[in-house]
């Protein structure tokens, strides 16, 4: 402090640092190469008894701070070690702190089917707030309602634009239709129709997921003999949606089956499920790392990262990140 | 205070007391009449700027307050008004305030379509927090996700059985078809499809809803020829959706058309749109007053009266409002 | 985002964007383009049941917002208006919002006179707040401790300065009279005295407004004899009261009548009652839109656009609110 | 714990606990001695550098506690305690927690008179808040705005009719004039008019407390002569206003002058000063203990102990307490 | 609903309900035995992805909730199945929430040692208040301000007594001293003194522990020869500490080591390194589970049910906790 | 505002504004100059009834606001002076507002002892966050956990490396031991050892101190026989402490005194009793104003204003304060 008197005032910097937690360092350095920048070196490591500890390795004293982290299993661990980094640079004085979750996690929790049940996404939400998260950025969230569960700004990116031109480049002479696996994202399907140039939907109804005294089996509604069917989904979990799908597709007549989803979360046996399941592919992003286990001949895995570094860098130099779907998506 | 020293310690008794807003006196009198109480009599009035005024006429120090508001137009004066009730409330010692909306007000607006747009239906959870409510009663919910807006306790209501029991003692013996009138709609047909004993579903594609770039017309996915269909929604509004559907049903061999919606708001022209649609019967309840002007031959009106009433009552004495869904529909 | 590299850090920078309702375009125009800036292009409507919604026509990310209302009838649509605006700036990521309120609705219920009232003054600062609002500009408060409703900063301007030059540039060589037209005015007829240059007070006692047991008529104290008076207040909303003391001064013998207040709210029969009154002029500012139908004879409207396009320039380049105020006048 | 198995549920009591910090023992125990209880015994003292410390001798949980404090000098100590005292309740989980002030500090620090000024009066009720009072019971605050301050509820109790119907005891036969000494005491002087029975008003103006510029004499507005002139104010502080008021008045022909004010603070040379003002009686009331060295002749004190007690026990058993003041004034 | 009219008014009673994670279902079950209730039914499980869920099999509207759970490993899992249980209780209608946690997650992480490090024992208490903790009740914190970190009430209840208790009717006739690990535990060493009678005491320097530049021995403090040494801690995690201290404090001529701790975290290796030490026993409670795999021949259990389930009994009643620990300790 | 269109973006500037009460103005000073800067003008005083009061002479609107206060005696007024002049700059739009506390009034009540008592050190982070406050600097905390009480971030500094770099220039050839005064203070003194170059540790166990039913005298632990005897401590308050481990010490053959604390509290007293102690010498820091009742021939002064002034400094350049404590001590 060689000269105090010539700095009492002065321009205001800013100063971009990526954090990210240990859980999906392939993602993290992809992001952070896009963005010409490094993941802040820390000391992270868990104590005998489980509890998680966190020291960043340099100053983040007034950063624009942007932490990731991909809540593959142990779940809870990860999105602990999240909440402790948010809660240490809040402490350190970064100037401000954005959660960047690809998955978002509990994201299916999100209403309660019956009373005395938890709404684990608001819970999810408000712990990030608590401790420390100025803003969120996610990608396609199970419903677009829980963007409301969070009380600042949310920027939800949406990868299912990548995902379709990937899909129309792959498939671009077949007759497509896109099919829900239940009711509840026949919405998606709409989407999806648009995204790939007005497609017919079917979906396939299930009454015993409703009400067990009806054990009716599941239903296609709607017509795809000789069609490309395309699955979609926001996420494939242990695979048994998708698996008993594509069976049924299959005997209605349907020419091939495809399954697109965001979120690979594939949970136990799903890859030996999927890959016996006579479905043709199944394409997912790498928003949640997917470990050699996970892997199955037809798995085809696309990256999010140039949609999270391109988000990230327009909301550190205040651009737009709503533009960031209106033009050609952004390869893979 | 004749002998103040014998009271310093004695039982908390709880005392239940039920406002309104002026805007819907039938439903707050059926309420009051179920509960054996009366509506607490208030001095409320607008100022001549419009802006509104409340000052209670009996004591509320203490009391188990339960407000009800019924947000037809001026929605926005009616929304303000309950606000400054709970302020009211709260600032006079009131124990507890819980606000009852048998329609939740913005509820459509419960996600950002795109950027740059609020979420007013969150919005609309925070101001009644902020103004003092305790916790909520409502009924159907546009998005069942809603409820998550909420920090603390929601008792969501459900009409749907109560309108399923009316309409299969209307249509007992008829062949049934359950019609979303649009993909986000499907789930709702399904839960109907369970209520009204496992029927098959159909619904109707808008593409042009979600690009107008691809002007193609709304499409009927599923079957209905012979059947007499039944169109589900959680409310009706300017009826164009449900006129249309009507329409499109007809011709694709419906042998009869009805729609059943919790909410009848009944904007503007819907009542002659509706009423000229073809459609058979249109049954709504009474969450929102139902004007003179608003009905037409085919309307039919059934009462949640008895629905908030009991549920009010099992809140106050902490009973199970949870159990209130898993006995036969009370009446109406 | 060809060299994302290069963009780790670098000088922070502020952009001013302004935005308004649709309920006083005049002014909206006339403070931006003070400000050398437009109104930011919206798209805004109410839903057919009165909902009302809005979505900004450009990235507002890392802006200092400014949203101003002028809270006309209908008051309360204008208010959950401004509130829905703050509500998607802060989801948007503005950096900092400013709510603008030339007129502060609810402002003279900033007291319970008795039990079981609202203090609606204070509910309105809390659902500014629970919306986004940051901070709060606004004109002539009902009473100066509304300031304290609010937990963050208010600029809280003055028209009466102005006010008070253009009734001296008007009528320099009278005689003139400070009449306040009830007890709670004398304050403020005591600030106009001083700005006028150390005129002498009268005020009007209203024993009936205070206990109807007791209907004695309105009184006068002081002395107005042969002098202009004139009748400060800070708004004139139905008229009555300023037609009545009108009235009253011209039989104690007052020469002339003039009324100046900063809010011309001028509902109802106002325009009527004031042009038969026998009040020479009325002189009010365009803190609210007047329509033709609000228009009279005596009627003389100033601007208060330069007040709040000064402020807001101050409050955006971090300069001196309190310094507007130490200086002559800024025209009108 | 003998039998445990027979406590899992039971009737919820309440009990009533009175707590006083040190600062005035009379009022402490008049209350506690109307109400029928005692003060809750504590230990409290100060740490050699200043520091407050207090702990309570009996368990104060699940009780309603009041916790009264009169905050006379050393005012910020008095303060300090009583946050203090709140923070010790909270821990130790007493079920609902009001804060007695009689005399609300920094009342008169309820706006900014100018720029860079604080609102010491909102910071008081948002520190009572931070430390843990649910509610507030006070006595004539300098401004009823300041009620809005608080988030919750307030008892603005009014110590003015129990002054207003000593004084009439008093002074039946005389013909009074009721006289604001400032220009921001006139609405209270009309309230004091209604009390004695519609009685005229007088004011005085003070030029000279707006703008240092204009050192005009302070100047009586209103007819006073042959009167008794009652000076009314919520509180006397240096004696200085009231003194200079009583000089003006016997000068402009009052028969007599009496003061009335509900707080009587009597900092400084305030005994001697009025003592030889002229003035025949100052009446106040024991909301802040007067000292020895505070009494002078002409001072009359009225206790407010019945009416905090009062109020006190329509809290706690959640009577009305807005219908003590529609009946007679409760002696004294 | 047969009588709604009579049930308007009526006393309010209250209800204990115990709800326990699946954790540490003995430590559940003797608790509830103690109270005389039993363990709420809950259905809970983890999702494929390990996302926690529960649903409470009886309504808990209105009830006093007490929610125990013990975090072991996966320790990060079971804090978060605490936080959902807490938000569905409060979703539920519960009306107080106690969160009791006989072991307090991350209690050692309670400072910053360094810059840009989190205080993730503050970061817990405002996890368990966002997801609806009213209140903690605790055993034995690794520091008391702890306490501090939670913005409401805490039992924070000693466990110490009772096992001083033991240590005493165990080893009644022996040279006790007592010996602090290392100088954070001095200040508990010293209250272990006056729990015994008034023993010596020492402690063990660890000057590596705070500089790596000094790596010097760690060195005993004080004179232990011929006596029996009690090393005491608020936990035993990896068993390093104590069984280092072991070692030294033989060398050092002491007659028999043992180690009295509160919480047998017992990680990894602890049972193997303990048992070899060279200690006669260690004895510690089952605050949290001891698996068969954690224990070993000279480990010593008591049981903390008894503590808790007293405390829970008085914070029902509204008892007094604080006399828990007056009186003789009550068994194990 | 000339031209105001050129002004609607530009680069954020930032300015450094210090302020201080009027209660250490040496070191207020002192801190001043080193920063370059100047404290701001302010006018403040206390009315008559002892309620203090603040104004700034200067705009302060977007500055970084850094507010010295050093509670000293009448340590309560000063402590609400403070949250007086945050709640004046927050309202006055100052950017970002610090609270430096060099002192940390009622940092030693931390914790409960027993129950029903305050945690006054966490009420007293509570005030400040309500009063304004963003962010804390402040030296040697009693208790380092005394930082988790407050949500924000906390710039934690160490006089003691800068203390101990004077101890050793000024004994640079003495046997050293290091005591503890009492249990709680071995920690520190652990911390000294390693400061000065690993030297032994004694401490005194105070029985009386804990159970007044074992008045045992203090006890020494450790050998210091012939050894210069440096007594750490925190602070220094009454001096009892000190004064009675000197005699303890000398009498266990010492060869010398001296005792080192951070902040001198010197209150009653001290200075006599330490004076006539038999120590050789007393350090502490300027944290507190050392008036000339409170000096004493062995007392020796070191400033912290260095410390506080870089402090700020690289607050406010957004620099490391950690990296501050890995450089030599920076003069005194």
């Amino acid at each position: 402090m060689s000269e105090p008197a010539t700095r009492q005032a002065g321009a205001v910097t800013k100063k971009l640092m990526f954090f990210a937690g240990d859980v999906h360092p392939e993602l993290a350095e992809a992001v952070a190469t896009r963005l010409g920048t490094q993941v802040t070196p820390q000391t992270a490591h868990s104590f005998a008894n489980g509890e998680r500890f966190v020291r960043f390795g340099r100053s983040v004293r007034g950063c624009d701070a942007f932490v990731l982290h991909a809540p593959a299993p142990p779940l809870n661990t990860w999105l602990m070690d999240q909440l402790i980094m948010l809660d240490a640079l809040k402490r350190a004085s970064a100037k401000r702190i954005t959660a960047v979750l690809p998955f978002y996690p509990y994201s299916r929790q999100d209403k309660k089917h019956r009373g005395r049940e938890p709404i684990s996404a608001r819970l999810v939400a408000d712990l990030l707030t608590t401790a420390g998260a100025d803003r969120i950025i996610t990608i396609d969230l199970h419903t677009p309602q829980t963007e409301g569960f969070f009380g600042g700004p949310v920027d939800h990116l949406r990868a299912q634009p990548l995902l379709a031109a990937d899909l129309l480049r792959h498939h671009q002479d077949r007759e497509i239709a896109i099919v829900a696996p239940d009711s509840a994202r026949v919405r998606l399907a709409e989407t999806w129709s648009v995204l790939l140039g007005s497609r017919p939907i079917a979906f396939i109804q299930r009454r015993a997921a409703l009400d067990p005294a009806y054990p009716a089996p599941a239903q296609l509604i709607g017509d795809v003999a000789g069609r490309l069917c395309v699955i979609v989904d926001d996420m494939i979990d242990t695979g048994t949606t998708t698996a008993g799908a594509t069976r049924l597709l299959l005997d209605a007549g349907a020419s091939d089956v495809v399954a697109v989803a965001t979120h690979g979360v594939l949970s136990g046996d799903a890859p030996a499920r999927l890959a016996a399941s006579g479905i043709r592919e199944v394409t997912v992003t790498d928003s949640l790392p997917i470990t050699e286990a996970q892997r199955f001949p037809q798995l085809r895995v696309r990256s999010v990262a140039p949609l999270l570094a391109d988000a990230i860098h327009e909301v550190f130099t205040d651009g737009s990140v709503t533009s960031l779907f209106s033009r050609p998506a952004s390869g893979g």
